[in-house]
């Protein structure tokens, strides 16, 4: 491991980083807020020091198998470490634990929050929220297309976003597909925008949840975040533009170039689509029968927080926590299973999810017919045992990480509903879990040493786990 | 599938069912109760029936294939059935859902019990619930000796009772080893009810608790379940044996042929004693300082209630519904992982676990050096890639039908601690879990439907899940 490449990259990210903090300052001197001048501090700290240990360490391009694992994880950390910074100067969040809590759920889209009311925050702190939502949501999609399929092509399924092995020669490629993939963030990004802003929602608070929306990260500037406009419109529009956010990107750019059958024709987003729909029934006739005596707004809430939860998004226009027992057990279900590959989604993703089950109905076929020639396909696309056992680990590490999580939560004599649903909030980057941590609460109360792990499961979920695990593991070994 | 061949198994086996019927009638006859009657009615009806089917549809014994997961899941489901009839006539339990819960309940040596007050039930009745547990340990040994490694040797992981492949020549071997595990199980059950018989309980009471230990089913004669007693002594030897029934039956046997060391170089036992004497430790911990302030109490409670767990065998001395959250959902967690292959023991067994850990140990360890040549190992014998996968499709099914399950109970209203545990104690056959279902309620409040539900759960997790979904599944496909 070359510490010197790490470093390098590191550095670029801070000057990344450093820019990005620039927009806070600019907001903030529009509303003529104090908060801004924090942010132009840091920003004159970090470009510059980034730009130092960038040049100090330059080294070429060509990274390692095994530094990878070490690069995405401390990029995700250090930059969470530092974007933790205005809220502890600005006085927010003097806790240094609740501080790198909100950041890292901002840079990962989790959308976890510890600040009890956000009404009594400067427009600045909430942009830079919303802001670390979108930023973390680029990160991602590089991420996604880049680099994780090169570190560990057998856990991912897809490589599918640029066809074919990927080799050095292949990198502007890589680099071609990611910048089309910005374009269909940004754009619909900048489409919901218009619509909420058409819709009676201050330009701020528009920008606000479309950032929360497509990065599905959930951060608002409301406590009671969408709810608090009161609007059937703006919650249909944030609903559809939560289900877009949890498609892969790269189906809305094929369909743009003209295919627009290839979205229907895609295996995941008519699994995704069928999950939603079903859920969504369920619950509706669930709520209708228990809770609330009209048809239209059962509906409406059941389809609002089965897309706000399956894209992991976290955005909440009721207290699902009061639901009958089936609604909030399919709510967590749904935290497991989560959004598309190749979107911003977080949990186990659809598409794996999916595979298993083919894989075991296949398993099970060949149980009656052992000698019966079989082979597990997803759409037409033929799925090696390789990639599927792959996927069957991911899976096992999931469950393993999340119970274990939970040993360590209920250890601090947090009830289990609520370490269940923290840890499934947090590894699966939703947000709100149920009871202690649900929608209308926040992760102020958890103990500081509890906020690090789920800080760590947050990391851990939005690094598809391995990521991290191998990191620490080299790191540990090498001693 | 022939229907003749599985006819001629199950008339077979009822011939064994009516000879079992005798014994509480005898029971009955000597406290002379009346409930003695029905016993001796249903075995003069079922005997001949059974022997005429049986003689009727004779056939060879060479099962094909596909129908042993026919006659395993069929054997188990019409035994239950028959054996639900006595619980109907004496009046115990009127409604046929309750009855058939009860029957199939002892026969997966589960434990659940929908009665709400044992004091008022006959000796005969008591002895007849615990000796169906006493039968199903002994079928449940046949069964993973025999029958299930050659319907799916893919999905177990130990053929290792009986070394080498299984043919048709091999037959007397199979049934020498049966023998052999019968041994050990009849005098491991012999040992406890002298010992328990000679601290101070009743020779029936001795009986009952012996045949509810070493099967892991957990039936008692007190609806206090082994706290009735209060007896240290008492306690210490169910937990002892407890422990001992959750161990691979073979070990035993290797054992008393001199090789005593076997036990503990065994790596399934070892992890097994790991991962009790871990949970002890924790859960002795948190309840000194947050409930008992007597570590002895502690102690004594924490290692009874994780062995009792851990084994799937269910018996209380405590309400440990009332335990701290670390504690309550360390022993949920326990509910999963279950005892040793090769017991009586539910659960997804020790050996699975471990093999999933190490695996995911490995993959990690692949990750970071990919050149490397690494193979599964466990002990020291070599795990092929197909065994490991087919473990990890065991564990995704099995959580599957968890999940699956759980939101058919909260469908039902049942609030999602209940429903997780109602179903994680079926599925695992322990019998008892929290709050609803917690160790001093019982499953009668629950509804019929879900009743069957549970006794499906039972089933499923008793006969390892794909047994009855291949069964099932061939019998949709076939139409």
């Amino acid at each position: 491991m070359r510490i010197k490449v790490i470093l390098h990259i590191v550095g670029g990210l801070m000057v990344l980083l450093g820019f990005c903090l620039l927009f806070p300052a600019i907001v903030g001197l529009y509303f003529g807020e104090a908060d801004a001048v924090d942010f132009l501090f840091l920003a004159i700290l970090v470009l510059p020091s980034g730009l130092v240990i960038y040049w100090i360490f330059k080294s070429p391009l060509n990274i390692r198998y095994r530094e990878g694992f070490a690069i995405v994880t401390l990029s995700w950390v250090i930059i969470s470490a530092v974007g933790a910074i205005p809220f502890i100067t600005t006085g927010v969040l003097p806790n240094y634990a609740d501080a790198f809590f909100e950041s890292i759920s901002g840079f990962t889209t989790t959308g976890a929050t510890v600040i009890m009311s956000l009404e009594n925050i400067s427009h600045t702190i909430l942009f830079w929220r919303s802001l670390s939502h979108w930023i973390g949501g680029m990160g991602i999609i590089v991420m996604s297309l880049a680099i994780l399929p090169e570190l560990a092509g057998k856990m991912q399924l897809f490589k599918a976003e640029v066809p074919g092995p990927m080799h050095e020669r292949l990198r502007p490629r890589i680099r071609e597909t990611a910048r089309t993939l910005w374009w269909v963030y940004l754009t619909l990004t900048i489409f919901q925008i218009v619509l909420l802003y058409l819709n009676g929602l201050s330009l701020f608070d528009a920008v606000i949840h479309s950032f929360g929306t497509m990065s599905t990260g959930g951060f608002s500037s409301r406590t009671l975040s969408v709810r608090a406009y009161n609007s059937g419109t703006v919650d249909w529009i944030v609903t559809l533009f939560m289900f877009l956010a949890g498609v892969n990107l790269a189906l809305f750019y094929q369909a743009l170039r003209g295919k627009i059958s290839v979205i229907w024709k895609d295996a995941e987003f008519r699994v995704y689509t069928g999950i939603v729909l079903v859920c969504t029934l369920m619950i509706t006739i669930n709520l209708r029968l228990q809770v609330y005596h009209d048809l239209y707004q059962s509906l409406k809430y059941a389809a609002f927080q089965v897309v706000s939860i399956i894209t992991t998004t976290g955005y909440s226009v009721v207290d699902y926590d009061i639901w009958p027992p089936l609604a909030r057990w399919l709510l967590l279900l749904l935290m497991f299973i989560g959004g598309c590959a190749g979107s911003t989604a977080g949990g186990i993703k659809i598409i794996r999810v999916y595979a298993l089950v083919k894989k075991c109905r296949l398993e099970l076929f060949k149980l009656r017919h052992p000698r019966a020639v079989t082979q597990l396909t997803i759409g037409k696309k033929l799925i090696s045992d390789e990639v599927s056992t792959g996927i069957l680990e991911f899976f096992f590490l999931y469950i393993l990480v999340f119970a274990i999580s939970v040993v360590a939560l209920t250890s601090y004599g947090i009830d289990i509903i609520s370490s269940i649903s923290a840890v499934a909030a947090t590894l699966g980057n939703i947000g709100p879990g149920l009871e202690l941590v649900g929608p209308l609460n926040s992760f102020a109360p958890i103990p500081d040493a509890a906020k690090y792990l789920l800080s760590g499961c947050m990391l851990m979920g939005r690094l598809e786990i391995y990521t991290v695990l191998v990191f620490l593991f080299s790191g540990l070994f090498r001693k």
